[in-house]
């Protein structure tokens, strides 16, 4: 079969290859790919920057933002060939820490956790891929076209349950979000904020393109001034920041109201300096009682309660979030910017 | 009687003054005063930098480290003369927001709080005061020399609490707490620290005097090398910072351990930059779920559980943490800073 693999930290080595067919564990789920997301950490693999191949071989399948069919399943898997489904990311250390011992993977403590197409095993960017039941997640059959948006809504997912659990450590009623950055991790983060009925404001530095309708289709106010400005009017009770550039990060910091959170959910390079009047953000910070989150990947809760969110969500709007789709021979195409991209895929069963 | 007195934002208007003795509202506590602490809130009053007299007034008594002797009580208020009691600082607006419906007026979202001493209502450093029997709270008869440090180990307290709640947002079996500085706030931080059991390391810049004493009698270890080297070295999984510098603030969380929590409780002047390598920071805190709470003031909840901490405390430790105490006549000694001071106390009963 076709796979999409790279040799981690070697420039240049991202490639379509012809690989040996997956065979499945018993218990395990054969599953056809029918799409990949491309993320930015898929980006910074392709540039070197980052992933592990496999014990023992320089190659990785890339991809973890899955799509595919299952094509064979064990009776009392809980899955039927037909199903539509999604691989999780990350597998806990066969000796867990105690996070990962209740299933709190996401939250890794001696980061020996393995990551499908990011760390040491195999991605979900080929014709065919095999997942533990244990690991597979069905979706909705209407969402064939969009389901492969379900892996960054586990991270949208997991960042407002972060939001919620810290936010009732005392009274907590939200009722403005501003949410920093209209890429995919940010609609989708603005879509569950008007899912739960809140007064949602999205910034992104573009005035054009499709960004602006998909943020005022969910009912919500787009914004393209700078983060100073709109933060301060807004005051908002909740940032989910998803840019992870220095000066919006501490612009959104400096500007909620007291008793604000700010979910960081962005990654962005090092090496940047940035003047900050630390004295005036650690005061801010301490007489208003607000609080800095950072939040990555998800576990299953996540992953069930992001099935839920897409399941509700208007397919139309789901379909114009995906901006390119791209068949994997033309992988380079997707991974080249175009400067209308919101989320970019490729497709793995028309190749 | 005589109270300690002054004009806020009025430079040099602190003084004794001989103001009317107060008049116990029906069902107030009429008590003694025994002891007022003086910390950096009250300097920042002194100084003509923060602080709001009572509405028709230019003068405010000062002090919010209360510690008095109940001489007068109504029968049902769950007081008795004689009674050791300390008055709790903040009151909600009589119109209050959703936080101070449920008692959190430690978080407190309109900002329409009184504080005795700072905010619009009388202190508590004067021979005599009252106090609602609802904002009042007994205190062992053995801290009767040392029961001033109950509110800021209320303000510890409210940390820790923090600390608790938003760790146990998933798993959370904390070990090792980093303790930045070794005033008050960070002594009482490091007790409470070492009362949790957990393994107890405190920084700060001096490497004599009766600080590293005083830690090292808690059965915990005292740090003075530079916040990188000595937070990078320990990884520790909590940070109670009681700085409010910000090369430390930003030291300290730089270098936490996964799912590390770092909780502010100092408060240092604005307008000085430091360059902050943001991209490098925001990254640290998303991919290891890392969380900074700023956390102010308390509630009768943490009056509660920092009674109890004093209760079981060593009384020559706390008596120790008491480096200076000077009657209210010379009330000026209290707010001229000497080398080894760490808590000093104004006396309210030998004027």
């Amino acid at each position: 079969m076709r796979a999409l693999t790279v040799d981690p930290r070697q420039a240049g080595s991202l490639r379509v290859a012809e690989v040996p067919d997956p065979e499945p564990a018993p218990g395990e789920l054969l599953v056809d790919g029918l799409a990949l997301g491309v993320c930015g950490t898929d980006r910074e693999i392709a540039r070197a920057e980052y992933g592990w191949s496999p014990p023992g071989r320089p190659w990785l399948v890339l991809g973890h933002e899955s799509l595919g069919r299952v094509r064979q399943a064990s009776p009392g898997s809980g899955f039927t060939p037909g199903d539509l489904v999604v691989g999780v990311v990350r597998r806990p250390d066969p000796v867990p820490c105690g996070a990962c011992a209740r299933g709190e993977f996401d939250m890794c403590r001696n980061g020996q956790y393995t990551e499908r197409g990011i760390k040491e095993i195999d991605g979900y960017g080929s014709q065919v891929w095999c997942v533990e039941p244990d690991y597979a997640v069905t979706l909705d059959p209407r969402l064939e076209r969009v389901g492969m948006l379900m892996e960054p809504t586990t991270v949208v997912a997991k960042a407002w349950d972060q939001v919620r659990r810290v936010g009732e450590r005392a009274w907590f009623e939200p009722r403005r979000v501003l949410v920093t950055g209209a890429g995919p991790i940010g609609l989708l983060a603005a879509l569950l904020g008007a899912q739960r009925g809140l007064d949602v404001h999205v910034l992104d530095r573009v005035t054009d393109g499709p960004k602006p309708r998909l943020v005022r289709d969910l009912g919500a106010t787009y914004h393209s001034d700078p983060i100073d400005t709109v933060a301060s009017r807004l005051q908002p009770d909740v940032v989910i920041e998803a840019t992870g550039v220095g000066s919006v990060v501490f612009g959104a910091i400096e500007h909620t109201a007291p008793y604000g959170i700010v979910c960081l959910t962005g990654v962005s390079p090092s090496g940047r300096a940035l003047p900050i009047d630390a004295g005036a953000l650690n005061r801010s910070l301490v007489l208003e009682n607000d609080v800095i989150i950072g939040s990555v990947n998800a576990n299953l809760d996540h992953y069930r309660q992001a099935a839920e969110a897409l399941a509700r969500a208007d397919l139309d709007w789901l379909d114009r979030v995906i901006t390119r789709r791209v068949p994997l021979t033309r992988f380079a195409e997707a991974f080249a910017a175009e400067p209308d991209d919101v989320k970019v895929v490729i497709t793995l069963d028309e190749a």
